[in-house]
Order: C-alpha cells, then structure tokens, then sequence
C-alpha cells in the first residue's frame, strides 16, 4: 500500500490540461486550487498561460519535476497514457486522471485503461481514475476537482465509486455547513480502490468516520480485512448500490462490470465490521452521529419529550430497531417525580408535558442520563412559547458532554429548529424532524459499540484427511465430469462431518442385507448424477422395513427409469432413519462469489431456503462466532432451540460442521457449488444425509499442491 | 353526522377565556384569531377588555348568542361543563374546548368528560376537545389555536389526536411553504373523532388530501366505511402510533386507553382504503405527492438521470418498493438514440450523462412520458455547472403537466436545489434529496390509484344452517362452559364447510368398526377439552390401519391420563386421512378486536404461524376479493399454487371457507375465538379437521334473536 500523502497533501502540483476556456474542466480545476497554498504548475503545450499563471509545455519543462507531489491530468483520452508516461518518467507520484473515455465507454476505451495501468504497474504510481471528478483536502485547502463548492473542514472522509454522488454531496455539505476532511472520486479504480483510502485513513487523525459509496468492491478478502482493522478506531458507513435485482442490471450497464451477489456483499460487509446504510439520508445521518458523539455502551434508550405523540412515535422507532426502551428503576423514578409535575407519568417514554420549560428539561435529562440503565437518549420538543430551541440546544448539549452518553435530538418545526440544530452541532449532535431517523441514527451508534467490542479470533483448523477429500474431488478429472452427488459423501467423511450410516448397494438382496444390519426402519434413495431432485420423482422412501427393502430398490430403479429412461443410476443408497419428531432438516451451502470467493450458506430445508428465503450467509472461512451466528440469525432458529415443545438440536455440533465445510471449501477452490443437504440436526447430534456439488477440473488441476 | 361549516368557516366566534395576561392560552387565542374576519367576541366574567376587546361577562350578554356559530372554551377544567351547557343552552352549535383536566388527567378528569359527553349529547353539540390546541381554517383566516405560526393555503386537510403533533406540523409547513387547508386538533375526542372530519372533508372541494395523526380508533367499521367513501375522490393519508408493543405501551400511559392490535388495524387501514405512512416524513411525503400529483395508472416507473450512481440507487429503490422499472419499446429506445450522445446508454435508469444539458433533459423527458410503457417518472440531477437547477424544475414541470403522468423530482445538493424545490412546488411536484424517498412517494401515487380502481363489493350471503349452529354453541350456556373443541365440528357443517369424514367414538370397538368404514388407512386423535396442544402430547396418530384402531384408540387415552390424570376425555375421534405428499396444513382463524370487531386470520400451519408470523389478517365480513387476498398474500403463499412441482391446491375452495367463517363469526358476534385448525388443503378440495373456540355466554343469550 503506497503512502498517500503526497496525494492528499501535496506541496506542488501539475495541472496537466490547464487552460482559460469558459466552461471546460481544465479552467474549473485551476479555479478550485487556486485557494492552494503550495506550488501550483499548469501545464499546456498549446497555451502560453492560464488564469494568469505561465503554462509549462510539458512536465520535463517544470523546474524539479521529481518534487512535483501530484497531478491532475484533465486531457484528452487518447493522449493520456503517454502523458501518464512521462509523468511516471520524471518521478511524479501521485497522478489524478479526470479525462474520461476509459473502461467506461467502449472497447478502446478499455483496451486504453489496461495501457494505464500497465504504465502506473511500471512506475509504481498511486493512480486516481480515470474518470475522476478529482480529490479534495479540507485541512490543506487542496480542491481539485471541476465542481462547485468546498464543504468546511470536519472529520467525515467519503470515498466514491460515483462522481455525481460527490457532486451532490458537495452541495449538501456546503448548505447545512457539514464537515469534511477528505472526498476521493475514484472513477473507474484503474488502480486505487475504495480500500486503498481505508488503509490511507486509518490513523488519519483528521478523520472521524469513513463514508463509502461503492457499485463493486474488487477484492472482497481485501476489502474485509483492512475493513475490520480501520474499524477497531474508525467507524466506515456504507452505501452499496445495485443491491436489488433492478439495480444490479443498472450497474453493470453504468459501469460495464458485473456485480457480485448480494448475500455475499451483506454477508462481506457484516464480516468486515462496515455499517450499511440503505438510503443517502441514512449515510449522513449515520456519519454525523458517528462522528459526533461515542458509540452505544448497550442498547437501552430513554425519550425525553415534551409531547406525547411524538413520545410514542420515538417509541415505536426503538421498537422497530434493534434497541430497547430503558427501564427507569424506582430510585430514578423517584427522582424523576420530585421534579415532575404530578400529571407526569415518570415511563419511558417520559412525558414531562406541554408546559415545560429549560429547568424541567434540564432536571430530566440530568436524571435519565446519570441512570445506570440507560445508554443513550433521544430528545424531543415540539415549538412553544416557553423556551427558544436554540436555548434548549445548549442544555441537551451540555449535558451530553457531561454524562458522555450519545444523544440525539428532534427539535421539530420550523426556522428556530434550523437554528437550534446549528447550535446542536457545535456539540456533535444531530437534529431531526422526524423521531425515526433520530432512532436509526442511535441504532447505528448500537451498532458500532458492538462492533468495537467484536472479537474476530481466528477460524479454528480441524485435523482432516485433506489427502482422502482430494481422491474423490479428482473423479471428476478421471470421469470428466463437474457433478459429484451422494457417491461423493466421503469427502464429509473426510472432513469429519457425521454422515448418515448406511451404504449405497447395487441390488435389492445387498438392499435388505444392509436394511438388516441397521437398527429400526431405514430411508432408502436413489443415488444417481442425473437426477437432481430425488424426492420430487419419488426417489427418496423414508421408514423401509428390512423386509421391504428388496422391493423398495426395485420401485426406486424403477421410478428413476420412468423418469428419464437414459438417467445414469449408481445404485440406491440405505442409510439409518433418525426419529422424525426429533429430526430438523436443514442445508448447509457453499458457492464461489466472484468478488468475495467461498460464500457460506445456511439454513432449513425445503420451503424455508425456496419459499421464505430465510438463509444466512458468510464469506468463509468463518470463525466460530461467524458459524455461531449463522445457526442464531435465520428466522427459523428458535426451532433448533426447541420450539413447540421439542428438545434443543445439537447446535454446537451444527456449528462445528458449518466450520468443517468453511474448511473444506477454503482448501480446494476448485469446489465452485457445494450443498449439503439434508443435513439432519436432533438433540442427539448431526448426520449429513446428501451432498452435491459442483467441480472445476482446472482450478483442481493446478491448485492441488501436495 | 352534524354539518361542519359553523365549526371551519363560521361567522361569530365566540372566546370564553378571553384575556391579556403574557403567556396565556387565552391571550394566544386573541392574537392568533385576530386575523379572522368575522365577528370576535371575548368572553371573561372578571375582565372589561382583552387586548383592546370588550370582554363580554357570559354568552347570555352577547348579542344574540344564537347566531354565534362556534365558541372556543379555554378555563379552568372545573368551571368547563357548566360553561358549555350555557352555550348550548343559549344555542351555539359548535364548540371547541382547549381545557385540559378530562380523561387524559385522573379519575376526576374522567368523570367530567362523561359530564361534558352528557351536555354534548342533550343540546346536539358538535364538540371538539377537551384538551385540543384549536383549530384552524386557511380559506377563511381562521386560527383558533394557541400555536405559533399560519402555513399558507393549501389542500393538505389534517385530523390529529396529538396537539404536540400539530406543533410541529404548523412549523414545518411554515417554513416550507406547504400549503394546508384545516387543521384541527381532536384532543380526547369526547364526541368528535376523525371518522367525523373524514365524512366533513369528503365534499370539502379546498382539501385534496386528508392526513390523520391517531393513537386509536374508536368505532373501526365506522372508520372503515367512511374512509371508503372519502377515499373515491380524496386519498387518505394515516400515521398510526403505538404500532409496536413499546409504542402501544406508550399509548396506554399516555391517553389512558387500551389500544387494539396492530393486526386489526393493519388489516381494518387496509379496507379502508388508506394510505398508510410509517414516518412522519413519509405522511408528509405522501401528502405533498398526493395534493400535487394524479396517481399512477400503473406501476412502470422510469429514472431519467444525469449522474449514474444516483440512477442506480434510484433503481434499488424501485425494486424495493412494489414498482417496476419501464422498460422501452425500440421506437422509444430508437428516439432516445436519436437525442442522446453515442455514450448514453438507451436503459431504464435512463443516465443521459454528466455534461447533459437542459435541451437534453428536455427530449428525454418529452420521449419517456409519451412512452405507453411508462406511467411515471423520477427526475434525477446533481449539480453541474450547464444549467440553473431553477430552470430545470420548469422543464419538468411543463412536461409533467403536458403529459399529466406523475413526475417526482430529486434536485440533489445544497441551495439550489431548495430553490428549485420552490419552483417545483407551483407544478405541484415534491423534490427530494434522496432518490429513496422520491420513489416512496410515486408508489404512494401507485397505491392510491389501486384503491382508487379498486371495486369494494358486498359480502356473499352463503345459505347456512343458523340455527344448527345457533344450538351447538347453546352447549355452552348448558354446561356453563366457555370452551369447544372438536365436539363442536358440527358448526362447521351447519356453515357448509367441508370437514373430515369420520366420527367421534368412545371405546375401542368403536373406533375398529369407523376405521373400517373409510377407505385406506385413518387419523385418530384424542377430543379432550382440557388438552389444547394434542399433537405435542402424542394424541394425534397418523395413518392409522383399520386393524390396530382399537390399540391406537387405548394408547391415546392412556396418554392423555398420563399427561393429565384430571383431564376430561370425551373421546376418540377417528378420520380420513388425506394424502400426506398433497395436503397443506392451513389455520383460518378469528378474535374479537375492542375497535374493529371480529377479525379474521388465514396462515399454515405450525410453525409458518408461530415462528414465522406469516399471516393475514382482515376485518369480517370480508369480500370474495378480500378473502382470495388473504391467501395470497402470505409469504408462503407459493406453496398453494404448486411450488415444488406440487399440484396446485383448490383455493376457490379455501377463499368460499374463509367467506364461510366470516359469515360464522359475523352472525354470532358471542364467538370471541375461533381457530379451524387444521384446513387441510388439497387439489381435490378443502376438509376442516379440527376446530376450538371460545364463547361469551352473556352475548349468546343477549344476542340470539331467532
């Protein structure tokens, strides 16, 4: 990772494409750096001066061009690689390319941006574009881009995949007065990515929170751990865009790329400690709150407020969120009563009516914020005639820094809120008009408490047959196949995951004799590559009878035939029945995302994976905690803790599996789709019943190393 | 329903509590109301003057106090219900009462608005309050409240049970210039609630769009069909607090009342045919779209962009709602191309690029709104430096006019954009800074035009056996018990639902001989009254042969004794059973709702109910139309329609149930509870297997007439 501080705070810099003409980038560019309190170099073969300034013909020309920190290439496309070049020759650094016409427009274009990171590679430069809109530097009053406007200094540093999000950005910032350290427009990320600035900030002291809007992250391993170090200090907030399906399709025709899957973006981001914003409102309203004020010790809220409907709005937001209203024990309430008028009720949310004034305010919050059982707070006030918001701003201000617990505020209505919330941020605090975005903003204040307490730890390594697992993946080199089904159930074996007892037989006399070496009924299913789907074609018979299993096989094969007469079958497969009312099918998965590669999945069987999509997932490999979670944060989880009266499953045993197969995709990327499914969990323990996956004979040829 | 005009545009008003003193409700009252310009009349028994006023003693000494069309009551609570007698004595017809002390404050509070409710009663009152911060009317100048602050004339009409609310509102619209037309606050609604401001506003050509704030609704079906009514010419627009169970906690503390369940009011606002809003920025979201924009024909959204990133967060938020992006046909596309530059790709989100100018946004817009394929748009531009954003906002809304489909602009960043807001405004058209919220917008506009198109239709009237049904629940009175179990499944043939062949029996033999009388294997269950959950105590067996009924028939009641020695066993119940791979385990459900009535709820079985929540709720007596919805719109509704190459079920056969239960817990209002659990569902047809309710004795008795 290149040191960045020649390109955030540069002594000199070459404008390269400088010139005069109304209403052209190259004119724009000199305009915002004229406030630039270092050496500014333009440079135009074609102009004698720009702006005033003398115009050197190229970068050779520039007296010292070695100490030239940064450039800014707003030219052309066609002439930019050779001016990149020549930059690169002389020992320019740190290179800003603004022109456009790159991998975004067509396949020259694409064939230009593979020159220029060919040049940048040669000359190790930090490269920014193309396609740029440019870079600013609140603290050393550096603004080169071609846009309108520089926000105040402040601590939010926003890195961009989108130019006009910056654009628009700019404009909010300068009209509500909000701060920033740094904005980076990283175009097309030729070579610089949005990770590259994680890296950059982190021990940036001029940098509260990391704002990040991305349409693709490159390099999702990546991108996760510098994520999870940055955030130990710095919270990072994420806007991802093309999350839908809609918005997918808009992606890859904006930027030519195509997106990886959203689970394994949601699942990457979780893993990397990032708050996700889904809206831009929630990526400001999230910063702020990051930036200003600590993050939540636990999640209990007190309101404070002196109307009641906007009390119970506040409610109801803490509700929806993940946080809880704080419970007042009787010492505070009796606090809270002396000072309260007695039509006050002393609950949370606390009403202390129409006809407050600062002093009642004042003794409310100092009360609710001393509690023990309150982690933060949210204050409301509707306008009356008994107090100036801007006044009331000052008492919630101050005694957030007193107590040094996060609040926030909805001072609602009008002018006098526009003041009030000036006022309020001068102390770290945002204002709100409507309660539930005060909420959301606490609950990513939650959120980021939660993740500084966070423990990665390391994946555990369990002791396997590595050598056994890569035997049967190599079938499918020898049979020149890419599915494995049920015949490849010894790669779990292999891995340590309980499989099911039983065996796959050829006729029904070696069916019964299997039957009859189990103890009760067993199941009996159809073992073929062709058919994929076995319980749909009636291929699957639960509770055979030793004395049925000759003839269940003959219906099986048979059922198989009527099915697809040209269908491959290996035989049938008998295993051991686990009691049905003890028994949970669940499926754990795995796929390679290609941003983020081995993508974990679990859930139930069935309808809940196709109908109710309710599946976890994680970028393996996943640490315990991660598998952990995965068992806890599907909707259907209180069935394995016993719902309906059943007995807790064997979730420790479901969450050692989960990391087995963590372990057993990480070690042979060449397993593109693996499904374990069913895999029975009961009080009793875990049995894998069938697997199926998916191989990449050439990944397998090359990567098996030993 | 009393004729509102004397309340919103009266001639005389009347101010009993008139004064001068700094910071009084009453002193308010005259400053705000001195803007009226009728006939204002203080009214103070111990003062001369207010405010330069002559302050008549009592409303006897006004001249001619019949003609005073509304008086405003803001005095001590205790004097308040004598007050309002003389006015109704004297003859005044509509009185608003500010004076808090009622139901919201003690038991004392509670008694004087019963006494209050009595005089309403006795002289016919149209009373507002007690405990309301006023009223206001913009068309007539007409500010009865104490609040700070007027907006400008408008067609937002708003009912709000919190004045804390409207404070907030008054300030908000004021500095936005939103436009209102009335506005009132309901305080504890003795005797006005908003159904009645609902039916007042129907006719009422200044208001386009009605917005209510309320904590609860007292007479729901009276809700219902008003809001039906209003809704054909005029949306609705209803922030419900108290949503969650913090909020609704919150509620209760705060008004005293209990409120009814989210499900009723989810499902009774959704009859109605209102829009609802989660968020206060969504009511007023919805509002501004709803005044100034007619609603979408359908749901084909287009995104008309300058910038890509926001595009695409503006495709995420399509997806997200229930809208879909337009696509375009090759005549349109072919158009586009013609206008556009060759790096503009021709998709939906249509980007026609960063150096776009005003003639540009204008043949894009031009081409797209006259697509058929289109029915709305949102405007997308961040901030360049080709045009003024004031100007755009003409562009977009002389096309929005032109071609009358609804546009919502999103201008984004800093004080042109607020500018350019203003200017949008005179269109009727919302900007917002965030796409997210502009599309939320358009579907409330989609919304409103289903329930616009929507046909409500009667209840089917199904021939039932009444009085069959009228005698099974009399079992009730007669064993002076409130509880039936599967004894009571007869209820449901009197109603023409199908059930389960088979009988109970109550020995062995019994059980053998029924067994032999169904074809194939049967169910058998225990019917015990004192054991709810069979299934969980082994009192339910499956696939029962005809040889071991008699067996099976000792085990179940040797459970049942085992699970609990006082249990009473009234039985064995032995029943077909339906073929386990085509059945489908429904619940079809209905409670009793303090507010809306009897409510109906249709899921699956187990745990789709329990740990999924995946039901549907509606208000009975529901429509053809509602009960098909309800089955449709469950999560797992998939399955009913044959995922998993399952066979579809017969639904036609589910919906005439639902209708058929509706029409059960509609004519005997005494079944408080009621659960046909299971409705075994199949492609062959439909069989109620089970059946438990609960019964009010009192209303039973009370309320047989036949």
């Amino acid at each position: 990772m290149p040191d960045l501080d020649g390109l955030l705070s540069p002594d000199r810099i070459a404008v390269v494409g400088s010139t005069d003409r109304e209403g052209s980038v190259g004119r724009a560019l000199l305009e915002n750096l004229s406030t630039f309190d270092g050496d500014l170099l333009p440079i135009n073969p074609n102009r004698e001066e720009a702006l005033g300034m003398y115009c050197y013909p190229d970068i050779e020309s520039v007296p010292n061009p070695a100490t030239v920190d940064l450039a800014i290439v707003a030219i052309p496309a066609a002439v930019v690689v050779e001016t990149v070049r020549q930059l690169g020759a002389v020992g320019v650094d740190h290179v800003v390319v603004i022109s456009a016409g790159f991998s975004e427009a067509d396949a020259e274009g694409r064939q230009r941006e593979r020159e220029l990171i060919a040049v940048a590679e040669e000359y190790d430069l930090s490269l920014i574009g193309p396609n740029s809109v440019g870079i600013m530097s609140t603290a050393t009053g550096l603004d080169a881009t071609f846009l309108e406007g520089t926000p105040p200094e402040g601590g939010l540093s926003l890195v961009s995949q989108s130019g006009a999000f910056i654009a628009a950005v700019i404009g909010w910032a300068v009209q509500h007065g909000i701060g920033f350290s740094h904005i980076v427009s990283l175009g097309n990320e030729a070579v610089l990515d949005e990770t590259a600035f994680l890296t950059a900030w982190d021990d940036d002291p001029a940098t509260d929170v990391v704002l990040c809007y991305v349409e693709d992250v490159d390099d999702g391993r990546a991108f996760i751990e510098t994520a999870r170090e940055v955030t130990t200090e710095t919270p990072v907030v994420v806007v991802k865009s093309g999350r839908t399906t809609a918005g997918a399709a808009a992606v890859a025709s904006h930027t030519g790329s195509l997106a990886g899957s959203e689970d394994a973006y949601e699942a990457g981001f979780e893993q990397a400690g990032v708050l996700r914003a889904r809206t831009i409102q929630d990526v400001f309203d999230f910063g702020q709150a990051l930036a200003g004020l600590p993050p939540l010790a636990d999640d209990r809220i007190a309101i404070v407020t002196n109307g009641g409907g906007p009390g119970v709005l506040a409610a109801d937001a803490v509700d929806d969120a993940r946080l809880d209203l704080a419970e007042f024990s009787s010492p505070v309430s009796g606090e809270l009563e002396s000072h309260l008028p007695a039509a006050a009720d002393v609950t949370n949310p606390l009403d202390i009516i129409g006809d407050a004034d600062l002093d009642r305010f004042e003794s409310a919050l100092d009360t609710v914020l001393d509690a023990e059982t309150v982690d933060g707070a949210v204050v409301l006030s509707v306008p009356t005639a008994l107090y100036e918001f801007a006044d009331l701003a000052a008492v919630i201000g101050d005694r957030q820094q007193q107590y040094d617990k996060p609040v926030v505020a909805c001072l609602m209505g009008g002018e006098p809120a526009d003041r009030a919330a000036e006022a309020l941020r001068e102390y770290g605090i945002p204002n709100y008009f409507d309660p539930d975005r005060a909420v959301s903003s606490l609950q990513a204040l939650a959120d980021y408490g939660a993740i500084r307490r966070r423990e990665y730890g390391e994946p555990t390594t369990f002791d396997v047959d590595r050598e056994a697992a890569r035997e049967i993946l190599w079938e499918t080199v020898e049979r020149d196949i890419d599915f494995l089904g049920t015949e490849a159930i010894g790669l779990l074996d292999a891995y340590g995951i309980p499989t099911a007892t039983g065996e796959i037989v050829t006729n029904p006399a070696a069916a019964m004799e299997v039957a009859a070496g189990i103890e009760g009924p067993v199941v009996m299913k159809l073992v073929s590559p062709d058919i994929i789907h076995k319980s749909d074609i009636g291929g699957v018979e639960i509770g055979v009878q030793e004395t049925d299993a000759a003839d269940t096989y003959r219906r099986l094969v048979e059922r198989a035939r009527e099915h697809d007469p040209e269908a491959q079958v290996l035989g049938v497969r008998v295993e051991e029945l686990v009691d049905p009312a003890e028994r949970t099918e669940t499926i754990v998965g795995a796929s390679r995302d290609p941003q983020f590669g081995p993508l974990l999945m679990f859930g139930f069987g069935g309808i809940f994976v196709e109908v109710f999509d309710d599946t976890a997932f994680r970028v393996a490999p996943v640490t315990e905690r991660e598998a952990r979670r995965m068992t806890s944060e599907i909707r259907a989880a209180p069935m394995l803790r016993g719902a309906r009266g059943r007995r807790p499953a064997d979730v420790d045993a479901l969450v050692e599996t989960i990391q087995r197969i963590s372990q057993l995709v990480t070690d042979f990327p060449a397993i593109i789709e693996l499904d374990v499914n069913p895999l029975v969990v009961s009080p009793a323990g875990i049995s894998a019943i069938d697997v199926r996956l998916r191989v990449d004979a050439n990944t397998l040829t090359g990567s098996v190393d030993d």
